[in-house]
């Protein structure tokens, strides 16, 4: 029987030499590996009391999502900026070169709610600290993130301390 | 009981004047709303056979995975030009101003297979279109196509005949 990391497509020098990119398209279009991932994010989630579950743009999308639907929970976009069409939250951060924002609906999130970040990927956790801002500026509290992968040797969960993080899958070492 | 279109945010003048933008952010953040949503597509598929769900980026995310993890099958992503990592099928298609392109990888349709497409909204049908001919291009069957929401005076529905259309709301005369 095939594991989930089987369903992870390895892709050398992509999007430049000496990174390895990791793939989740494979797991999506398998049915057995969307619903192992989804399950496992799930397990992650027993006895975490949360309201809502946020999901990053776009891959984060695809998690987020069937874990609300599954245990009767909300989900919140976080986009690009520019893509939201309501009043916004707004948070740059850090690219290897240059900076990015992202944006959240301000009512998306109320005073007090307990919120779960998932993402496919953790690097160096730029994207998902910015996330972490927009939540906790709306007046969250993120009592969870989760990742579908981790990739240890860009040390993201240093960007991510005091908050409890877990991954489904690790890399480490190339 | 709030029902279905009680979730949809509608938001005069946005992008530009005259036009009544359907924000579907309120479907997702609400539980009940995004629960609803995510059931009246399964229900639409009742009785259709088929292998893949496609969803096109980023808001048909939200809903092509949870009814993929609720139906058990494999989810595609249908992604702006230069997202994906590994080989595409490429189409453009009209915006108002200029083009635009969406990519599916080669991989992800199998000739032969059947595909229900997904997406939050028809307007003109330009991406739907496009997307539609993605998974031709793999050799795959779109045997259907679902929308949340269908903007009538826009006739969308018109660059999808041939093809078996369906929405679960639709607004008119606005």
């Amino acid at each position: 029987m095939k594991k989930l990391e089987d369903y992870v497509v390895s892709i050398p020098d992509f999007p430049k030499e000496g990174i390895i990119f990791r793939d989740v398209t494979g797991v999506l279009e398998s049915p057995e590996g969307f619903h192992t991932a989804v399950d496992a994010f799930q397990e992650k989630l027993q006895g975490v009391d949360f309201d809502l579950i946020a999901g990053i743009e776009a891959r984060g999308f695809f998690f987020a999502a069937p874990i609300a639907y599954a245990m009767g929970k909300g989900v919140v976009a976080i986009r690009k900026k520019g893509k939201l069409p309501r009043e916004t939250w707004e948070v740059d951060y850090d690219l290897e070169y240059g900076t990015a924002a992202i944006e959240m609906h301000r009512d998306a999130v109320s005073e007090g709610q307990k919120v779960v970040l998932v993402d496919d990927l953790l690097a160096t956790g730029g994207s998902l600290g910015a996330a972490i801002s927009l939540i906790e500026k709306a007046g969250g509290k993120v009592v969870k993130i989760i990742t579908l992968i981790e990739l240890k040797d860009l040390k993201g969960r240093e960007n991510l301390r005091g908050y409890d993080y877990d991954s489904i899958l690790s890399y480490s070492g190339e």
